[in-house]
């Protein structure tokens, strides 16, 4: 049995059953044979169910914040938004997969005078991977886990899902799964479309990503975990890929400039973000580099007065509220580190922090690993820069991030190519004049970044292309037309953007110049890729 | 100092120094302030560079084709062909970065009415990764060896390159990496652009893929290699992707249709796949599966007869031959495996052997191991399979293929949708009525497969999307229009495709619906961003 706690009391909520080995066994085989089903191949019934799941989800919104809240200790405004942005990526990337958009079709027509061999017909579209583990996220209990943005994702794809339930929130995790099987099952999918297995130890997560049934890994959390699920994928007899999102220290660097023409409304847009929802985001700024001088110190001693007014945080559970604390306490033993909020412990029940500040030199940095590791919790660490070169120096320094981002002035611009240029090697998102918290939900975001911010720079958790991650390329290479996916067919019956003799080409009526090609298909049994 | 041999005559060929560790480090230092130099960035300067080292290879293809028939055997008109292949992929790839094709830039504009939250101005574009380490194979000197497919695909991508040249053809190597340095400088190209460095023991590989100025690592070789450069690969502190593409058994399946309406070419054609230069090919066809019976029984002797009449082939290096010659003798010792060609010894001098064909059962496949693996050299083995059932299983158990071929008539294709879907399930290419070999380079062309195929499914070696390896997505949110990278602004000043608020778009002209946005873009210094 599995016992979650509320953090707001440190109680311990209802047990709730762990998942048996022998239902373990039913959730993997049912996801193989999804994975071929010709119902689940076809997309339009997967976008059924990502939208019937979407207004499910909105119509159990009260039990489902209840439960979240209690397993959390997360706001309920909060959790409300991340159940409708949770809902809105279901519905996008349903769509996504509905019109076909994530195909990447490729053909190129024979050619008897390429050179220096003819060419035959080549075709190429992607294939979905097969079932897919998704490890959800302690810290967004809705949008990065059951039904977050993996599942949703991957689903998208054609891939089945089997969901490692969080054991920091179960409840909410069951009530979300219960609603994706029978959206599954309204929607004429089978019942291995989502699966859903869940345990308080590790070993069942082990086991799911040894399992030979499994082609992929999907996970949010620590380094520590993302690190130990790449090495045991990668220790398989079959190796698969394991897309880790694994946090980052997501600098925000602040001009002269900037601090002069604004430096409080900057300090309260950093509070805000350094320490809402207790700083327990993936792209919580955990360091701010800030010219060295009076508008710095005035900067530093803005965000001490800001964070120290707040109330301790509450934390998601005991051992990121031991990690945190721990973290600190080395933190403040590094000479050339200085903590500028007070230490103050909360008398209050369960697992709090309170917000903390730090101001540290770049020797410091530079020196001592502590201060390149994210501390995951409201706490942010202040760096001054005396120029250009010491600038340069402290983000190379700082390592692969999700995010970078710049505050400055017009009258920067010119002169600040070069920092823009650094930001993007460094990181997977540039933000300019804002925060990387309150990642937005569209076709371009990129939530990802080198090493170790995530484990496959390539590719994005978040937004309409993270369904590349689970997806593969397939030629087909003179195909009979009556064997080809309807994707790759002359006429293009599906209506998609094609690469054809090199050049896109589309059209509303899915007419291309390939229908110049004579030759009709025939009715038949195209073959049930997945699409 | 390094030692080649003439396959042909076993005989040493002169010595060639060795890379000494100094000029190592020059080599990567190079590519480190390569990779962030305009010059380099600009993606005509490559596409130049390109262009120029195709026409001088050609223009040095004397010299090159005798170093290369020299040092591996490999007959004069093979290797010419090879070289015009090469010289197509460099100009192709070249192309394909000048017109932007690759960046696959997505632009959502800001919307303050999006659901949970307002959207933000977000633009994402792929960038380079940085220096890349290619490791030629030894089967190909020229198309995927030092000027080969990998080469030009991340130079096309923007990122430096650095050859670990391979020892068995050291001399061609330096030939054509003289080229590309040289094509390079004229081109305005930073001397890091391309590198090569030389030995003949594992070490100095071992060093390039764990020195932290490379990002990513391209491989094709043995799965013993690859599997052994991935894993280095991974142990790294930062660790970073490794393409490595292991071989395959590329089955060729056969109905019975087929085989009585064509039996004897298809003989043919599988004779000429296997022994055609020494069936050193990653794309050889090793099984065949073909009905068991009368039809399965003249493909046998059919194919016995034409490869018992060939001449022993050249192997490329001493090492092969033992290999494949070990690799045999195993084979031969497994009950139910029988040698229908004769195991004739060549009384000529240099490293050969004679083209083999076993015939096997299928409970053998599924009880011996190395019925499954690659024999790198002349050798087929064909399985009879009694109908769709033992088909289906010999298909599956075989593993992760680069190619898998079927040969049908029009008359079984309302009852091979099922095969086709199978064949796209355990390959990246699905070939019909032909041979896996002879890989044309194209757009749609898939080189890669599931493991052990290659060790990233999702990727390709060979056509223009083999650029996607060595780039990564970096999204810019809410980026003043003068710091954003040129391929991101609005006016579409590349006229690229662009993927705008959910839709692709672009013009000849470059103009975009994001031009009705007030506002023209001020001429700055744009970030040097890859493109």
């Amino acid at each position: 049995m599995l016992t979650a706690t509320d953090p707001r009391t440190g109680r311990s909520l209802p047990q709730i059953a762990e998942t048996t080995a022998a239902e373990f066994d039913d959730v993997l085989d049912a996801a193989v044979s999804a994975a071929h089903d010709p119902s689940f191949l076809d997309a339009g019934r997967r976008a059924d169910m990502l939208r019937i799941a979407a207004a499910r989800l909105r119509d159990r919104k009260v039990d489902i914040l209840a439960a979240a809240e209690r397993e959390t200790g997360l706001p309920s405004g909060r959790l409300g938004g991340e159940l409708e942005r949770t809902c809105v990526q279901l519905e996008m990337l349903g769509e996504v997969a509905r019109r076909g958009e994530h195909l990447e079709v490729i053909i190129d027509r024979a050619d008897p005078d390429a050179q220096p061999i003819p060419r035959p017909d080549v075709r190429r579209m992607l294939i979905a991977l097969g079932p897919v583990a998704v490890f959800g996220a302690s810290n967004f209990p809705l949008a990065f886990s059951t039904a977050g943005g993996d599942t949703a994702s991957a689903l998208a794809a054609g891939c089945p899902v089997v969901v490692k339930g969080h054991p920091a929130h179960p409840q909410t995790g069951l009530i979300v799964a219960a609603v994706l099987a029978e959206a599954g099952r309204v929607a004429g999918l089978p019942a291995g479309a989502f699966g859903h297995v869940l345990a308080g130890g590790y070993e069942l997560g082990e086991q799911l990503v040894d399992d030979d049934r499994i082609e992929a890994v999907a996970f949010t959390g620590s380094l520590r975990g993302g690190k130990a699920i790449a090495a045991r994928a990668a220790a398989r007899p079959r190796p698969i890929p394991v897309y880790a999102e694994m946090g980052s220290l997501n600098p925000v660097i602040i001009t002269e400039a900037a601090l002069q023409t604004r430096g409080e409304e900057i300090a309260d847009g950093l509070v805000a973000s350094v320490a809402t929802f207790g700083g327990q985001l993936c792209t919580k700024p955990g360091v701010v580099l800030a010219p060295t001088g009076a508008a710095g110190d005035a900067l530093c001693s803005a965000l001490a007065r800001r964070l120290a007014d707040r109330a301790p945080e509450v934390l998601l559970t005991s051992a990121i509220a031991a990690g945190f604390a721990h973290g600190l306490t080395a933190l403040q033993e590094v000479a050339g580190v200085e903590r500028l909020t007070p230490p103050h412990e909360s008398a209050q029940a369960g697992f709090r922090a309170a917000p903390a500040l730090f101001r540290a030199s770049l020797s410091a940095l530079h020196e001592h690993v502590s201060l390149r590791e994210e501390h995951f919790g409201p706490a942010v660490i202040v760096f001054g820069y005396g120029g250009e070169g010491e600038l340069r120096d402290a983000l190379t320094g700082l390592g692969g991030q999700l995010s970078a981002a710049v505050h400055a002035e017009p009258r920067d611009y010119d002169g600040l190519a070069w920092l823009v240029d650094l930001c993007a090697r460094c990181a997977g998102r540039v933000v300019f004049n804002g925060y990387p918290t309150g990642v937005s939900v569209c076709w371009a975001m990129q939530h990802g970044g080198p090493y170790p911010a995530s484990s496959q720079a390539g590719h994005t958790s978040v937004g309409m292309t993270a369904t590349r991650r689970f997806l593969r390329p397939v030629a087909f290479q003179n195909a009979p037309a009556e064997l080809l996916p309807l994707a790759l067919r002359d006429g293009n019956p599906l209506g998609l953007w094609r690469r054809v003799n090199g050049k896109l080409t589309g059209s509303a009526a899915g007419q291309t110049e390939l229908d110049r090609r004579p030759g009709v298909p025939r009715r038949s049994a195209a073959p049930p890729v997945a699409r």
